[in-house]
C-alpha cells in the first residue's frame, strides 16, 4: 500500500515514522508548502518531494495522510475523495463546524476508508480501559473524568491560529468522552486564563473544566490546563456500578529514591511524542487494516464531526454562561 | 474540661470515643431523646444519662458536643450560647440557610468557642496537602478536584430527611473547597439518580458533579457518588502553577499479591469511621485547645454557613439548570 | 483480668497503653527497679507502684507482663510460673540459649498461658500476608525475604548489652521466618560494620544478610541494617509456585507531590511505635483471649526458643564463616 | 558501518532488529549453521545469507555480532579478532572459565572494540539507578539486592546445555552486581530444585539465593527463580548511607481496576523481549558509538570474565557448602 504524506512539520514527521512501523504500507512521497521541509523529510526517508497536485493525480498512490495545517484539512479531504484515495486526516476536520459537516457529506459516499487521527483511542492504556469497560468489568459506567494537562503552553502566536483551547486541545478529550460514553446531551463549559496572560490577550483560555451530561444521567468531566510543570498529565477515570477503572500516567522510569526528604519516583513522560509514540503506530496499523481488509475505520469522519460539535457547544456555553444542548443538527444527524 | 454529649447515635458514639483520647477533656454526661440509647452509652462510659435541660443548667459542665439529629442543631446551639457553654456542633447548622444565618448572628457575640465538626479538615492527609499548598510548594493553586464517593447508599428513609445530597453529603466537599481555595463566585451543579431509583423517588440525586468558579479564575470540581463498590473513595487533587498535590486513598493493608491474574492490592478503607478515626480525635483536640488557650476554632460557625450557602446555591443551580452566583447576602457577609 | 506490669521503660509504656485498649483487662500495678519511673507510670495510669515480690504474692493479680530489661526475663518467667500467673514476656527469653531452654522446661508444665511478645506477627499487614499464604493463594511458598532496617542506630552503650544484632534485632526476623516458613535446616550469616564504627568497636555488626535453607528446598533471606535514613523499613516478600505476596511499608500520609523535580510521596512511618502501634494492641488482645478462653497463645515460649536458636546459629555461622545446621538439640526438640 | 550477524535464532532476531534502530549501522549479512533459519532472516531483512568464513574474509564488513549458540562464542571471538573485526558477543564468552580467560588474553591486543552483550546495563531504569548511585544521591551503597525471576522455566533439554542456573541465568545478575558494586571478595551460594523436577533430574537448580561479600563490608544478595507466574520480575534495590534506590518492574499498562475484590493493576511485562527491547537498542548504539568514536565499550570482555568467575565460584560454593573466595587468578588479574 503506497502512501503520500501531506505536511512535513512536527506531526508529519511523527506519521512518517509510524508509516514505517507497518510493513504493509510504504511511504513514497511527501509534500509541503514549505518545500525545504518537504525535501528534508523526503531525503531522510529516501523518497521524493512532489507537488500536492501530482500526488493526487498519481494513481499508483493508494492513500494520503493529511498532516498539514488545520486550514487545509477540509480542502485536502475533498480533493482526496475526488482522487479516489484512502484518507487519513489529523484532527480536526476544520475549525468551522459547518464546513466540517459539508466535508462529511462529501465523504459519506466515498468508497475508500476515511479516518480521523484521534491517536489517544489507540494508546494501549486507554484501549485497555475501554475494553474492560465494554466487557462490563465495572458494571455500567456512571461518572467519567478525563484529565489532560500539557507540560507547557504553546506560544501566543500558535494560540491565535489554534481555534481556541476547546477546538485545539480539548477536542481530544471530547473524543475520549465520545469514545467511552458516546455523545452527551448537554455541555457546560468553564475556563480561565491563569497560565499565560498572552493567551488571554489572544482571546483564549488556558485552564478549563467542562461537564457533559448524558440523556441517561451519566456525567463526564474534562479538566484541561496548558501547564503541568511535572510533565504531560493524561489520565482517565470511570466510576461504574460495580467498580472503577483508572488510567494512570506513564512515567519516565521505574526508579524510586527514598531519602530523609521523602520517596521520589519518576515524572510522567514529557509530552505527546513520548506518551503516544506507540499509539501513533497502532493507529496507523488500524488504518492500514481498514484499507486492506475493508473493516470499518476505528475513528471515522463522524467522530471528527462529533468532537468538533462538542467543542463548538463548549465555546457557546463559555460565551453565554449556561449549559448548551447538543442537537442532532450540530452533528449532522 | 467537663463535656456533655447530645446524641447517642452513630456519630455520637464516635465523638464519645474521641473525647476520651484527649486527657484534657472528660465526658461526664450524655442525653438523647431515645433514652435507652443514652443510657447504654452512659453505661459504656461509666457516666450519667441526664435530660438536656439539666445538662445546660449544670454550671460544672464546660462544653457541649452536639451530635443529635440535624433538626435539633440550631436550637441546641442557641441554648448552648444562652447557657454559656463552649459548643462543638456536628455539621450542618441547619438544613435551612436562613435559620443558619440567624444562629450565626446569635453565636457571633458568644464569648466561648463555637466550632463546627468538619472532620476532614483534620485528616492528616488533607491537612498535609493544605500545609504544602499554603507553603507555596506547588506555586499558586489553580485547579482543585475533590472526590467523595460513599461505599454504599443509605436507605431511602434517610434520604428523605437528609436535606438532599448537596446539603447532606457534598457539604463536606464544599467545606473542603472553602478550606483550600476559599469561597467561590459561582456554583454550577449537575446531578442524576443512577445508583438507587428509591433515591430518585425520594426526590434526590445520588451522583453529582459540581463546578465552582473563583473570582480570580481558579476552578474547582466536586465529584460525588453514593456508591463506590470498592470502598470509601476520598481524594483531593490540586494543580498549581509549579506542580500538583494529590491525596490518595488510605488502604486496608499494604499487602500486594501478584499472580497470573494481575497485581492486587488492598481496597480503600471501608467508610468514614475507618478513614477519619484519627481525624475525629485531632478535631476534638483542636476544640479542646481553643477552649483552653483561647485560640480561634479551626472550623467556625461561619465555615458552617459558607458550606451551607454553597449547597443552597447548588440546589438552585440544579433546579434552574444554570450557574448560580454566590452572593455576600447568602453567607451573611 | 487484673494485670501487673514489670518494667516502666519505653516498651513498658507501650504495653501499659495496649492493656488499656482491651476492656477485658485492667492494669492494676507496675514495678521497676527505677522506682521513680515506676511511680511516674503508676501516676499516669492512676494505679499503684509496688515491689515485684508483692505483686507476685498478690493472688488477686491474674497476669504479669514482663517488659523489664532482658537479663531479668528468665528469672521473672520462673517466678511467675511459681506464683501461678499468666505470663506475657517481651522477647527474648534470655540472651543465652541454654538458659532459655531451662526456662522453657519449667514453663512446660505451667497451666496458665505463657506468651512471647513477637509483636510483628500481629501487624495487620504481615497477618494478612500469612493468611493469604496459608490459604494457598500463591500456591506453595518457595522464596521468602524479610527486610528490616531501623531508621537510626542505637548508641554503642546499648549495643554492648544488647546481645548483638542477631539476638537483639534480627530475632524478630528469625521469628517472622519461623512464623511463615517454619524452622530451617541451616543458617548462613554475613555481617559488617558499615553504619557506625562505635558499633564495630563494641564487637557488633550493623549490617547483615542471613540465608536460611529449609529441608524441602525452600530458601529465606533476611536483610538488616541499623540505618535507613528514610525511616523504618519493614517489608516481607514471598514468591510461591502460583504467585507472590509482598508487604510494603506503611507511610506517613497519602499525599503525593508532583513537580519538575519528580513525584514525591511520603516516607515510611518513622519507627516501631508508629508502625506497630496497632500490632501491640492486637497482640495484647490475643493474650487476653488465651487467658480467658484457654486457646493456645499465638506466640509461645517455644517460638521464643526457636528464634533464639536461629540467632545463636547465626552468631556461630558468622564467627566460623560457614553454614551452621539447626539441630533438634538447639531447640530442645 | 557494515555488520554481519552470526546466529539467526531468537536472540539473533532481536539483535537484527536492534541493528536497524541505529542509522549509523547496517546489517548486510547473516550466517547460521541452520541455513534455513539464516535464509529466512536474510529474506526478512533484504540481506544475504553467507557462510561464516566468507563473512570473516569480507573486508567490507566492519563488525560481527555473535548471537550463535554458547559453545561457538569463544571460537568466533578468536576468529573475529584474527579477521580484524569489531566484535559484539552475546554472554557468556564460554561456559568454561579457563577458556574464557584464554579468549580474553587473545582479545587483549585487539585494536577494535570487543563488547559483551550484558543488555541489562542499558535498561533505562537500571542505568538511571546506577547514575543516581554514582552521583552519591544515597551516599555510599551498602546493601544491594538483585532480583531476577523468569516467568516460566525453559525445557529440561535447554537446561542440559545451559551450563546451569548460575552461568546461564544468574550471570546477568552477577554482572549487575559487578556493574553497581564492583567485584566481591566471597561468594556463598544456595539453591534448590522447586519448580520442575526435570530440572533437578538434569542436575541443575531452579531457585537460588547467592550472597556476595565485599572487602569493604558491603553485601549483595541475588535472588533467582525460573518461575514467576505473574511475569518477568526484574528489580534492583540499593540501601545506602543516605537513602535507598529501587527499580520496580515495568508493567503491561497503567490501568487500575477497583472492585469489591480489591485494586488490580497490571502485571510486569512478560519476559526479556518486552522488558529489555529498549535496552537492546541502547546497547547496540553504545557498541556503534565505541566503533565510530573509539570510546571504551560499556561492557568489556573483562566484564564477561568477571561474571563468569562469579558463576564459577557460586557453582563451587553450592557443591562444597561453604563460602568461596574470588581470587585474582579467577579473573585473570
Amino acid at each position: 500500500m503506497k502512501v503520500a504524506l501531506f505536511g512535513a512539520g512536527r506531526i508529519g514527521k511523527v506519521h512518517a515514522a509510524s508509516i514505517k512501523t507497518d510493513p504493509r504500507s510504504e511511504l513514497v512521497a511527501v509534500t509541503d508548502v514549505v518545500t525545504d521541509a518537504a525535501q528534508a523529510l523526503a531525503d531522510e526517508h529516501g523518497i521524493v518531494s512532489r507537488p500536492a497536485g501530482d500526488i493526487l493525480a498519481d494513481t499508483s498512490i493508494d492513500a494520503i495522510l493529511i498532516a498539514s495545517s488545520t486550514n487545509t484539512h477540509a480542502d485536502l479531504i475533498e480533493a482526496g475523495v475526488k482522487a479516489g484515495k484512502a484518507i487519513f486526516c489529523e484532527k480536526p476536520i476544520d475549525l468551522d463546524l459547518e464546513r466540517a459537516l459539508k466535508v462529511r457529506q462529501i465523504a459519506r459516499h466515498h468508497d475508500k476508508p476515511m479516518m480521523m487521527g484521534f491517536n489517544r483511542r489507540f494508546d494501549p492504556n486507554f484501549a485497555a480501559l475501554k475494553a474492560a469497560l465494554d466487557a462490563g468489568e465495572i458494571g455500567k459506567g456512571e461518572l467519567l473524568t478525563v484529565t489532560s494537562y500539557d507540560p507547557a503552553p504553546p506560544p501566543a502566536s500558535y494560540i491565535k491560529v489554534s481555534g481556541g483551547l476547546y477546538r485545539d486541545m480539548m477536542i481530544h478529550d471530547f473524543d475520549m468522552c465520545a469514545f467511552l460514553f458516546g455523545m452527551p446531551k448537554t455541555v457546560t463549559a468553564h475556563g480561565s486564563c491563569l497560565v499565560d496572560p498572552a493567551i488571554g490577550a489572544a482571546g483564549d483560555i488556558d485552564t478549563a473544566v467542562v461537564v457533559l451530561t448524558y440523556a441517561d444521567g451519566r456525567l463526564a468531566t474534562i479538566r484541561n490546563s496548558r501547564r503541568a510543570p511535572y510533565g504531560y498529565d493524561q489520565r482517565v477515570e470511570v466510576l461504574g456500578s460495580q467498580g472503577a477503572l483508572a488510567v494512570r500516567n506513564e512515567v519516565e522510569n521505574s526508579v524510586e529514591k527514598s531519602t530523609a526528604g521523602g520517596v521520589v519516583s519518576s515524572k510522567p513522560v514529557y509530552f505527546f511524542l513520548e506518551r503516544y509514540m506507540r499509539a501513533f503506530a497502532i493507529e496507523w496499523a488500524g488504518f492500514v487494516g481498514s484499507c486492506l481488509d475493508g473493516t470499518p475505520v476505528p475513528a471515522s469522519i463522524q467522530d471528527g464531526v462529533n468532537a468538533l460539535a462538542l467543542a463548538e457547544a463548549a465555546n457557546r456555553s463559555l460565551a453565554e454562561g449556561r449549559p448548551v444542548e447538543v442537537t442532532a443538527g450540530m452533528t449532522g444527524g
